[in-house]
């Protein structure tokens, strides 16, 4: 019996307060207003930005709140007005948005869209209010415009893409942040072109997608920065040409000169995907003189500043950043959706392990294991 | 008689330490070896960075030297090997050099040239000697590569470009750098395009030229930012929208909330021209969220830091520097000169005042007097 236009009652993961386990229990997820989908997700991963969310340190961050913002499922229904998806599509929910007719998405010059930002960021719909609530009716925040630990979520129709049924739930739920993060900020945010050098720190999923958009560029040198040697392997399996230890350099070298000295003055490009501000500085410091650009990804402790001294700039460095890899989401996912069916963008190999949806703390347990990339959930189960 | 081939004694202005008045007295000027040009200076201004490196903080500074980087003069004699310039050739000296051959010439990505970089650096010409002595023989260092507070000077052949003799000395002093710097920040490093907004913090030489190079292009709004009210005419005379003096905001508005409600979100590029790293930080933030660019052209006193949080680059703002404006001396001035005869980059304006060589030290004392852009002083007197 369809529940198209009543609430549903399904199991969800939710987060009651900072630096606690999440409690699988059953919500009540509303029917969507105009301009909302409900989703039913089949697949789900867990990320670093939610376990830093749920760490209690993010300023955005509301409890009770369904964490959660890597997700693939099917449109169970829609509101009103919604013309961009249909029920029964495969969608891939977007915590950056793109409304296609705000300041930002008519710039042409940035992937950051206006329309459901300042709503998104205190967990509620557009028009303030939740669409998920617990058995006595108290409302329970949503999380970055996704809410994937969920069943089933609410999400505006400008936060989702439809993508063609023959792909399947797992790679297009990775797609939905760490690797689109990382392969776009090499291919877009950086535009690497062929022969440019680059420096990657940190090699997780972020890390290691920035090593792909890298190769497939054609760079000539590639070098991976981490401190775990259990990456290395994975570096180059993705297309890293060098790794490096920072915990293996001589007592006379530093990170910075290291690197400067095995490109012959430096990187062409750099990558932050640590959010350390400490490595964000290294990263930029390693750029060459007159035109290196390191581009910051990770995200930082609240509170953190990065640092330089301006002469760094003045001579030619730039120092920027990239969210969500700068990839429109409803407008260029296909693109990337390709490079995976083409095999130029390696998706299924970042999972490294699948648990059921009640296993959820462990999935993040997973993620402080040096050998985890991502662990991905079935909400079926 | 021609002094082709031996030394020269002439005038010359020698910081002999930090921190004291120039002492104008005669020196003796070698003869120019392979790849060198003696060059008799006509016109030569007083810029700030001179005053940076007399205060004795410039960690390049070296004593005794000659100071002087704006200057422009009659090539008076070439050493083996000079193909760009000839005998009574009209030249500026630039501190930017330009070989056309290095990594950085090459590049196409910045006017930054290596080739004589390591030398002018230590005050020396390229062979590790000095052109400059004393009366008893004791070596006088260079400064920047050019020198020009003295009536001959000896540079490199590729910190060199020759003019068309039918301008004058005075605006080609000035194009040598405060002028170029900001006017090539503007239409050269920021690529400042129509009805784009544009915030410039300090009004001095440079700052306006920015201002100027803003409104070449057809800028939408052109923001002053300064602490001296004497200098709004001047920026309004120079393209400026609007002014504001933040000394002058209520006690409840700060200048980054300012300038975004002035601007709907903030600017499209922000200039830093006073070197305070708490303006460069101020600028940066300003900056519109997605694709604001902020352009650091001011000198930070040595050891300090810019400082921001790193989400400032995340969500889309750039941090980039630029030094004598991004222009390539020896393949560019051409066009800067065509501007300036053209009537679209005003010069002659920024001269407030003109002295004798031997006032030099109250040149220099100019530079503080808020109502003073240049002093031109004439080394013939």
């Amino acid at each position: 019996m369809s529940a198209v236009g009543k609430p549903i009652t399904c199991t969800a993961a939710i987060a009651y307060e900072a630096n606690k386990p999440l409690t699988v229990t059953e919500i009540v997820v509303d029917p969507p207003k105009a301009h909302e989908v409900r989703i039913k997700i089949v697949k789900t991963a867990v990320c670093h930005t939610d376990a830093y969310s749920l760490s209690g340190v993010d300023p955005e961050g509301l409890f009770p709140c369904v964490l959660g913002h890597e997700g693939s499922g099917i449109v169970e229904s829609i509101g009103a007005d919604v013309t961009n998806v249909k029920v029964g599509d495969h969608v891939i929910a977007l915590y950056t948005a793109e409304c296609g007719k705000c300041k930002f998405c008519l710039s042409g010059k940035t992937n950051l869209c206006g329309s459901v930002r300042a709503t998104q960021g205190k967990g509620v719909m557009p028009d303030g209010t939740t669409r998920f609530h617990d058995k006595d009716g108290k409302p329970i925040y949503h999380f970055m415009g996704c809410s994937t630990f969920s069943q089933y979520t609410v999400v505006a129709d400008v936060s989702l893409v439809a993508f063609d049924k023959s792909v399947s739930f797992e790679p297009t739920a990775l797609l939905g942040c760490g690797v689109t993060t990382g392969y776009g900020a090499a291919i877009k945010t950086a535009n690497i072109q062929k022969g440019d050098t680059v420096a990657v720190f940190g090699a997780g999923t972020v890390g290691l997608s920035v090593v792909q958009g890298a190769k497939s560029r054609g760079a000539s040198k590639i070098i991976v920065v981490d401190l775990n040697n259990d990456k290395k392997d994975w570096s180059f399996e993705f297309g890293a040409t060098d790794f490096v230890n920072p915990k293996e350099l001589k007592d006379s070298e530093d990170i910075v000169s290291k690197l400067i000295e095995m490109t012959d003055g430096g990187l062409d490009f750099t990558f932050d995907c640590t959010g350390n501000v400490n490595v964000m500085r290294n990263a930029l410091e390693a750029c060459h003189k007159g035109w290196g650009q390191s581009i910051i990804i990770g995200v930082a402790a609240a509170g953190q500043e990065i640092a330089t001294r301006p002469f760094q700039l003045v001579t030619g460095r730039v120092w920027r950043g990239s969210a969500f890899g700068g990839i429109k989401g409803r407008s260029e996912m296909g693109g990337l959706i390709k490079d995976y069916q083409s095999g130029t963008l390696k998706v299924d190999e970042f999972i490294t392990g699948r648990r059921p949806f009640t296993e959820i703390n462990a999935a993040f347990e997973d993620l402080h294991n040096g050998s985890c990339l991502r662990t991905v959930l079935d909400t079926s189960t």
